[in-house]
């Protein structure tokens, strides 16, 4: 049996589902795992499975190392705008009822074949390695919940403890090169709800109302300058309003307003700080529109900073640049997104790798480098057009999966472990 | 026979019905209309009513004067919160598709309850009166689109045409109390459909997005600037964005806004000045964000300034005052809220008179003038709170009608109509 | 003797002199009354003048009635842009002490020529009426506090009561046309400056400041919502920021940021709400930059509402329209400007009129307003480029202070007063 | 022979003189020189000074090693609170003809300090040393403007050229450590004035007028989603508006505003891209406000970022720790701030190291840093609060020269240079 990955990635991608809502997803997980004849269990955290490979079978199942690898499965409230004969048409209700649109705009639909591949790479060299691998299909890490939510419902008890974690996620690098970078890899995020509260009235008459639209402009424009007057120029720092809401009909001024914050930073002092100001700036608006009822800030998820073991970071670029080509491994620096994955390697207090690799056709990635227009040519993660090359991406995401896990595994009976 | 008006409206304030979906409110109507032995067609312009009674029955059927009274049927997107024992839990489904709650916050129900009361006392005093009394039960008043839907579908060439159009909205006046003045009544109207193209990206990349949100803020916070620096403090003009939407996710920056505008002036010169102010603002603040794409400005509705014929009106404010005593009808001055009812008169080329009739609670409303609190303690048309006293509002409404509609009818056989 | 009024307006306009700094302007001035035999006293309210002329002489000096005449002399720190072959290049030094060019871009050189032409005319006519005028010609009117600096000095004491004030204002008008109407003829005002209090430092570490520049724009844009979202806009309200001045250099961060706020309204309750606004907005803004030092709200200057004597205009209206032809006299509406000249009258207790002379070449105007352009091509006071046709405004001007004052003064002895 | 520096410096900074100003400075300064029987030119690029140690004096005077030892004297205005005995009450006249208070806020006192003592030590130890000196007393750091006045001025060519340059500044570091980091040690900047041009008018016809202010404040705003929104997060960027400055008095609404911008980047492709975001927003907030003359940009200074050599700055860094301790040398980060120190070195085409000293009490930064205050409790440059602490700061900015110098100078005849 091989699974035809080609044709895996384009079903997932036509299909995307919205978090915790990863059901036909995680069944076709499910299928390819028999298929495969490894073991698992599903429903972990909502909508998660795990898998595990335990080599060889005999032993006590625990056997040392044991290495966790991590893909997660949502996708989110984007309106595909690719053009691709196989782009998304489909629609989702997302956690407040709303009928939304829905496309892997994130890419996880590429996280989810490399693992399976990986994982029929790896049933199928079980001669050349020892060891337990245990395979994460997390719902949710779009709510940054999906971890928290499968070690909550003891995934780390009902499966080997991992000696480390692995997990990795497609961004717009050339196809072909890998990035990853010890300590900080990814930024800490908090994902808050702000409301407004104004009074509601006729649009022809703003006195008799406190007008939560205008409230909720200037708290927005507001917003921009804790970032560019408050925080170092040297640090990083952002302050995103990923959504704004309020009203229903253009002569209606509504009672409320609603914001959704992103929040990104280095680390916890630096979220302390900035969350402070957030809240200085919406309660000292909702003061300067005259509001009756204090603006309510709610948290909805916190991500912790997603930080890379520097000894294992470093071994594991050595087995990239060993089996891909010297070069192959780039310094991407911090990114600003942020993660949930780290929650299972903090909870079973063992190192994390996380790394990133390239799904952009190289040479349009050249390309646009030398003009200058990265930025604007490339779509990226989360954009309505972001559309990963499907070769060599699968591909390389399969064999960095099998490459890393094998760095971590032991050599099979009778091998020397320290060759490695 | 006598309409139980109290339970009607309590019956019409439970299940308010949005523009073009008054199917119920109507069914209640021709319900009642069958009930008085009243003429009618149902269906005009979508949803909209329209009776007649002939007095003489046995005349052309057009026996002149013709009277033309109007009341408006439908509700709007706003969630009751009156707190009242008969408030509104209705929920529909607006144009859009999205699921709102639904409240008569506007008071229609209290139009529709009047008007069938007048319609029984017309035909209770027949023999008071001679001509035609044309009753129009309109749909999506709020849309600003049932007057014309009507027309558009033949109402004034199925129905003998009016020499007048009167008609009548209840407002946070003392109940009892009457407001009308001759010229301008209400203001025209606007509704415009805003939307700011970004480019959509990650929360945590914002550089590589066009941050739609920011641009929505931007322009909100711009667009103050004409009614507070643009026009003549002397002249009556508003500007509101009564909705402003945009994002689905605090992380994903989206590629779209959208604002819905709702501008008043008193006259079409002023109009063009303002649309013009509104469109270089709207565009040079996308043009500040440094958008790729230009936005696109939709006129949704456009409503002619209520223009109260001034013989009719002070004939109209002495019989008012005639009849429920001097000093009952007072000078509201020109109100900023708009109408669509002049186009039955405009079309017709006759008179209009549209007077407002008081709602609340004399001895609330004189607390709160006398503490200076009126626009906040208050609730006007539109707010979530907005609840008129049911009595004597009802029956000022009825007897209002009857009062007017008599006024401009002819007298019996036999009687010197002139004695008017 | 007869003055060469141009000559005299082309001089006065060459040598415009900053408020209680009109020595200059009031040495002119004492000189014309001096030759025409005037009695005055000079250097009241500190550069002020006011002349009486008691006719017949030979009586009590008060003899009834007494009608008071005032003109202002002060001009502003404007930058004459009008290219007149007489623009005026004066420099002087402002109250704060800043090197600033000063301009008569509020015509008061024209109302002191309009005034001297007056009274040399009522010198000339002494047979045809009798009864006393007083000349006051006002410094600082446009601090606001020249004719409360006159009052302070005593001029009610010092000359004869007025039984009524007059006074006239240079207006963007046809030349010919006088605008006045009863009631509320100009609007109240108040002049705030507004300090907000940050945190110093280096350009290029805001982090380590609390930016004041920031804070003050974001109150400029905040204020704006006052008039847009707050104010009925059926009622008449202004809130302006005539300056803004933070920082000496772009790359020190200031510690500071003063605003001058000019704010209009119709009457004292309309005052009392704006100023809470205006406090409310400022207060709140500066919490939002996390200001450590509350900002500072000083008024420096009140001005009352300028409300015409309803009787006492009519009359005039009657007699302007008499003396120049029927529509001479216009419904100018309120006027959102403001003025001190009805101290005099408050503190008296006594009638004002105040009225506007137009001083706009007619076929201009008739083409700007033919041509939809009144607003921006028709330069207003203040201006830069506030520049009236010299004839006919200064002989209207003349004559209108001359049947003015003729209105209400008496008949000479013999003729019968009630003529009038 | 020997300096009182604490006297010195005490005395400089009670006579802060402004950029190309420091006239009284420099005659200090050659007072010195003379006194210490070093050579030197004066006047050049207006108030610079230079000096010469050739050692040998009998060489050909330009014995290689050449060290430049640079040293900036102007000040800021800045009206000093720090309370100090010693505090400025000077004033000034800046360029554009204001009276301004002036203060020694960015530490240029110290500097001349240090090199007067550095000097008064290199020739006081000639014996120990072999080569030639050159210090560099420049004016105007702070317009951006001395180092390239003096190099048009002939200092390359008047004085022996370079081997490489060297330069210090206090910052607020503990007093005793120094910060240096190889490569970009401080950003590039410009300074530009932005002119938005409105229509003047009466305070109270803000419609008769465009408003400037308005403009200026939407400018403001909009220019901060620069950093907040369009930079990489993990890129430096500053855009500070350090000045605005419109009006002369709340009544009247002026024609134009003025804006003064700092703006810093590490390199030329962040400089064009942030330019082409300035000019964006400047031109689209003008055309929001209908601005009938576009705005101006003017590019008052452009300073280059300031890279420090990395093989003579780990020299230097290892010279630092060993002369004062492991440890001394701390790694700083890049400075947001900027200089132009490395004129010198780019026209002569040799390497330049520029390293902070601190100035600061040690206990109190230390407990400012435990405490999480830092930023707050301990004034930066530029900050009317700027006080070093002056010992040991004096001493140690002294030795940090005489080590670097030394480090970079030859060996005394018959002593092996390459010891070093």
């Amino acid at each position: 049996m091989t699974i035809d990955l080609e044709a895996l990635y384009i079903d997932l991608h036509r299909h995307p589902e919205l978090s915790f809502q990863e059901t036909r997803t995680a069944g076709i997980v499910t299928q390819h795992l028999t298929d495969l004849g490894i073991e698992f269990e599903e429903g972990i955290g909502k909508t998660g499975v795990a898998a595990v490979i335990r080599n060889p079978s005999t032993g006590s199942g625990t056997d040392r190392p044991v290495v966790w690898l991590r893909a997660d499965m949502d996708a989110l409230p984007v309106e595909e705008r690719t053009g691709l004969e196989y782009a998304s048409t489909a629609r989702g209700v997302d956690a407040s009822g709303t009928d939304v649109p829905v496309m892997h705009a994130c890419g996880h639909d590429m996280h989810v074949t490399a693992m399976l591949g990986a994982l029929e790479r790896l049933v199928a060299t079980k001669d050349e390695w020892a060891g337990t691998v245990v395979a994460v299909f997390q719902p949710a890490e779009e709510h940054g919940a999906g971890a928290q939510s499968m070690i909550a419902d003891g995934v780390l008890d009902r499966f080997p403890k991992p000696d480390i974690v692995l997990g990795q996620h497609i961004t717009p690098l050339p196809a072909g090169t890998i990035g990853v970078r010890p300590g900080t890899q990814m930024a800490a995020s908090d994902g808050l709800t702000v409301t407004l509260f104004g009074r509601g009235g006729h649009g022809s008459r703003p006195h008799s109302t406190i007008d939560p639209v205008v409230m909720a402009a200037a708290t927005v424009m507001r917003l921009q300058t804790i970032v560019s007057r408050e925080i170092d120029p040297r640090d990083v720092a952002v302050v995103t309003v990923g959504s704004i809401h309020a009203g229903l009909k253009n002569n209606i001024i509504p009672a409320e307003a609603t914001l959704e914050l992103s929040l990104r930073y280095p680390d916890d002092a630096a979220r302390e700080r900035v969350l402070e100001k957030v809240e200085r700036i919406v309660r000292a608006e909702a003061a300067a529109s005259g509001a009756e009822v204090p603006p309510t800030i709610v948290t909805d998820h916190t991500l912790p900073p997603t930080i890379n073991d520097p000894v294992a970071t470093t071994r594991l670029t050595h087995a990239f640049n060993g089996a891909f080509g010297e070069g192959t491994v780039v310094d991407p620096g911090m990114f600003t997104g942020s993660e949930d994955v780290s929650w299972f390697a903090r909870e079973a207090g063992v190192p994390l790798v996380y790394w990133f690799w390239g799904g952009i056709d190289p040479e349009k990635f050249a390309e646009a480098k030398a003009s200058g227009t990265l930025e604007s040519a490339i779509p990226t993660n989360h954009s309505p057009f972001f559309a990963p090359v499907l070769h060599p991406t699968i591909e390389r995401g399969v064999d960095a999966l099998v490459v890393a896990a094998r760095e971590f595994l032991g050599a099979p009976e009778g091998e020397p472990a320290e060759a490695k």
